[in-house]
């Protein structure tokens, strides 16, 4: 940790940035009961909650590889206050790529943000089975951690031949602000490696991170929503924007599903479900099932 | 109007039939500032009011020519008292046939559900540019106008050819019950036959509709969210159920849109935005622009 900023290690609390935001108690009270919490700990897996901001057409984005601002300052701060609740934010690396996000929280009063050291500060993790992020001294979660306002990135890889080459610089870079390589196991689905979600949190929950905000890109939501992998997921948290992309956009929609007779039924369904406005953004909050 | 039945003509209230609907005041007070009134009304053309019901993935049913129960009983209530503050609904020929809607209103206390004759019950308006809709006296439509629980429709049409040899068996039925055949001129594009919706929308306002509900399907959404019809469209109230229907359904999302420098934009947004948590659902209410 000796290459960890002073400010990081200084016990006493940084002067919180211009950046910081507000999330006011009466609405962390309404999300509550979907945050992890002692009573939701799992013995092997962390709590996962899967969250992300849609446009009414459920789409992510207005292309593939490009960020479109959707939501509003009200939902950004629920995000960031959702962030301050759990050990890790994951991504995949398209996300990591197309973004370059700082998946730090700047929450009034978190490490970095008016607190002290990293307190509250989620790890970043990103999916990566090929080793595509071109991770450099550039990117935004680098930048952040040397500044000791939000740890340094795990990286799950899984073709460690991928990444080799460029790798131990990678690394190295990685290792310089306290990051690390996790190798995850894959399987090879049409010439891609696809890691398997129960592998990848419990990998996780052996690090440590008994709580993990899963927050996109389109792939790994989509994934994530398909039956067999619903039971990983404890809470779902969905910021709706009164907008729409329009035809073409990163949408979110799960595979389709039919019955045992060939009929197609719902993808997937939430239960206790709650609906907050939030500005001119709406959050639904919810369980998987039902 | 001889061949109405007598229920309709009758002047003491018919009593309410079981399927009668409740939508508690509250509710309707949250919904008053999107609904037609006289402070509303334009010279030549109706209060137009864009209204439908989608998953979280923004598809209204699973597959196209099918039809998907996707929101719960209080949203259904609220659909209903909407028909009943409008003086037409108004569907397209895809959703006619596949889902032989009934397209009355079952509001507790509109005429047929407790109130006196046609009392607060709109016109069922079916957009059939091609005369595809072979109605019949089995079509709901038909049963509830010769019920007296409904007004008769009105089919709109452009293309004479194609409906004349089965047209006046089914002008002959729609006059039994009070409808009527109404032209409407359409420009070819590609081989089909495509009304203007400010004519459509003029052509109703003629014909002594002041305010008209635009209830589907994709194909009639998608159209009018585009910009170019956008100011034809007064207010919109979207119900999202808490369920993703996955892909391959069919979907709400207008035209992409670039700008003047061919970059891709939002296809469109919602302004005076309210949303309304009911039951598992939520109704988002809106205006065009913003």
């Amino acid at each position: 940790m000796a290459s960890l900023p002073p400010t990081a290690t200084d016990t006493t609390p940084t002067p919180a940035p211009r950046d910081t935001l507000h999330f006011p108690p009466t609405h962390q009270a309404q999300l509550a009961p979907y945050l992890p919490s002692p009573t939701t700990t799992k013995p092997s897996l962390p709590h996962v909650t899967l969250t992300f901001a849609t446009s009414l057409d459920s789409a992510l984005a207005l292309a593939p590889g490009t960020q479109t601002l959707l939501s509003g300052p009200q939902s950004k701060a629920m995000t960031h206050f959702l962030r301050s609740q759990h050990d890790a934010i994951l991504v995949g690396v398209g996300t990591a790529i197309a973004d370059d996000p700082s998946l730090n929280c700047r929450l009034e009063g978190v490490g970095g943000y008016g607190g002290r050291e990293l307190e509250g500060q989620p790890r970043p993790v990103v999916l990566d089975p090929m080793g595509r992020w071109d991770v450099s001294e550039e990117s935004k979660v680098i930048r952040l951690a040397g500044e000791g306002r939000g740890k340094a990135p795990l990286v799950l890889v899984s073709d460690c031949n991928m990444w080799r080459e460029a790798g131990e610089e990678r690394r190295k870079l990685l290792r310089s602000v306290g990051g690390h390589y996790i190798w995850v196991p894959s399987t090879e689905v049409n010439g891609r490696h696809v890691m398997e979600w129960r592998e990848i949190f419990s990998t996780l929950h052996d690090l440590g991170i008994k709580s993990a905000m899963v927050e996109g890109g389109a792939g790994v939501i989509n994934g994530l929503l398909e039956p067999r992998n619903a039971e990983l997921v404890d809470s779902v948290v969905v910021t709706i924007a009164p907008t729409w992309l329009g035809q073409g956009g990163v949408v979110v929609s799960p595979p389709k599903r039919v019955d045992q007779d060939g009929r197609r039924v719902l993808a997937a369904r939430l239960k206790d479900v709650k609906w907050i406005p939030l500005g001119e953004d709406v959050v639904v909050c919810g369980r998987l099932g039902g």
